[in-house]
């Protein structure tokens, strides 16, 4: 099972119906209610000892149950109205504060970004505590962005900064970047936006291939690191903004006169919110995207499939096992 | 945790926001999306060895997975336009197909019913098999129909015949009665609904205290009897129609002259679909509901709070644990 994707599972053998707008294979499935209004349906589980400690603290736990879903209706543009469902089956020896906490956790989120939580369903019994969110929130077409669109010749930016997200609990703590991605897509038209939660390199290369096998160059210097880690080794820094995951950042294209305008704008003039432009998108032979580093403008790598062969190694200091 | 209710623990901190019509405690929550369209949302679990034997078929497994959160759509007035999101945690221990057979009886069942499976997530590692499956639908509002509003005089109806789901497994390969749900929402006003999961005295209750403090009479020769079980002894055939649970037949109430259209419509004389009619709301004094059953027009006896008096105990042959 360690091989198995859902994502490849379902889409083996797809069901749709005729408000089907998008279906499994982006971060949110997208559903036609009127010509104006689309929603956004997305899901996430967490499983005690697969994606977080038994010692994790469980207000935590709940919120990061919703953050994650937030985070991926950021990543198809933002969403309006958005409500949520809270399945979680807990084990028979939780504590008795332990169901208050984690709803603590996930209220007070959802109160932050004006979320309402309009049901759900609760088990006791289960040998771990699980815990399954899902969202819906509308969304008008225009503004609804797919990992599928990015073009050659398109610039990559990312929000915020990357790396070392699980050893300094950004993971648990992070702000989903709906007021964000909202301010992008009302302002400029993006082509391809993903949230980072495998890592850099693994969503870029996400975008690249759901856009019909593209390349990309990134520009080391550019990779916005996390302030948590800068006064370390570079090289290790570097491979940490790359390859952590969990950032929950977005990563997302636009047209070369698209960027020019964004790096104009106010928007990437905020020092509280950081935009950096990272790299471009190439054309690409076949459907594995190549990847190419960039130091002082000169090409130093060509790789394929990103971190793997880049470092070896597979989010190694990532905690847990995760599918 | 045995006594712990997810309902009455989200209930004392609740989160809304504009669009939220109806939040936790009806079988699905509602958000408006226009002045024509609401959005149905229902989410719920199944865990192994909680909801399910470790060696029920996982076709049965997914099948029953998303048959109940249809039926929960079902007992709102049906829905359009379904779209499902699938949340699997499988244990590291599943065999190869294992995964395979839990979406085949999942998506033959979304195929029967026009649902999409629009997204999902997916986790290995679990100690148990856990499945979340959420779905969203849209309803016209005038069609909605919510468990609170029942009214004193109202008549009481029942969709099929109750009881031995458990032994029959009907309750693995059930037929949500969305068809049901929107032939008599569209043909009739409907003033109260709700699906037959924790068993019909208890689904009732659920009406009666909803609708601000009810009672009701039941008629005990009305009570539709499982084919599969009126062999038997005639008092436990009664006493497992009204306790047994997971018949996931639809509960319903309509005011007498509705009632009377109902009796008259070919609606109620599909001999494939059986309506009958199996007693009355009446006032109330308390938050506590009243059952009083009727044998031969005359009352027999008085009861509070249904089968736990009446029989008790707590749905003694229902398998497994259950919250």
């Amino acid at each position: 099972m360690s091989e198995f994707s859902y994502i490849n599972f379902i889409r083996r053998s797809p069901v749709s119906n005729k408000a089907t707008i998008l279906g499994p294979g982006d971060d949110a499935g997208v559903v036609k209610i009127s010509s104006g209004t689309y929603v956004l349906l997305a899901a996430d589980t967490l499983v005690e000892g697969v994606h977080f400690y038994s010692d994790t603290p469980l207000d935590l736990v709940g919120r990061k149950a919703l953050a994650v879903n937030l985070s991926d209706l950021a990543a198809m543009g933002g969403a309006e109205n958005i409500s949520a469902l809270v399945c979680v089956s807990f084990p028979q020896n939780i504590s008795g504060e332990g169901p208050d906490l984690l709803y603590q956790g996930l209220s007070d989120l959802a109160r932050l970004f004006d979320v309402a939580i309009i049901g759900g369903d609760t088990t006791s019994g289960s040998q771990e505590l699980v815990i399954s969110v899902s969202v819906s929130g509308t969304i008008d077409p225009k503004y609804l962005v797919k990992r599928s669109g990015a073009q050659m010749g398109d610039h990559i930016w990312v929000t915020g900064y990357l790396g070392n997200s699980l050893a300094s609990e950004k993971h648990l703590r992070f702000l989903p970047r709906l007021p964000e991605a909202a301010a992008l897509t009302r302002e400029f038209k993006l082509s391809a936006m993903i949230d980072i939660s495998d890592g850099l390199l693994n969503d870029l290369q996400h975008i690249l291939r759901e856009s019909g096998g593209l390349s990309a160059t990134l520009s080391r210097e550019a990779i916005p690191l996390s302030p948590s880690m800068v006064s370390g080794d570079l090289e290790k820094s570097l491979e940490q903004a790359c390859c952590d995951g969990e950032d929950f950042e977005l990563l997302f294209t636009l047209s070369p006169s698209e960027s020019a305008r964004l790096e104009a704008s106010s928007l990437a003039k905020n020092p509280q919110m950081p935009l950096t432009r990272i790299g471009e998108i190439h054309p690409g032979h076949s459907y594995e995207p190549r990847l190419c580093w960039l130091e002082n403008a000169q090409v130093i790598k060509f790789e394929n499939y990103g971190y793997e062969h880049r470092f070896g190694h597979q989010n190694a200091n990532k905690s847990l096992k995760r599918t």
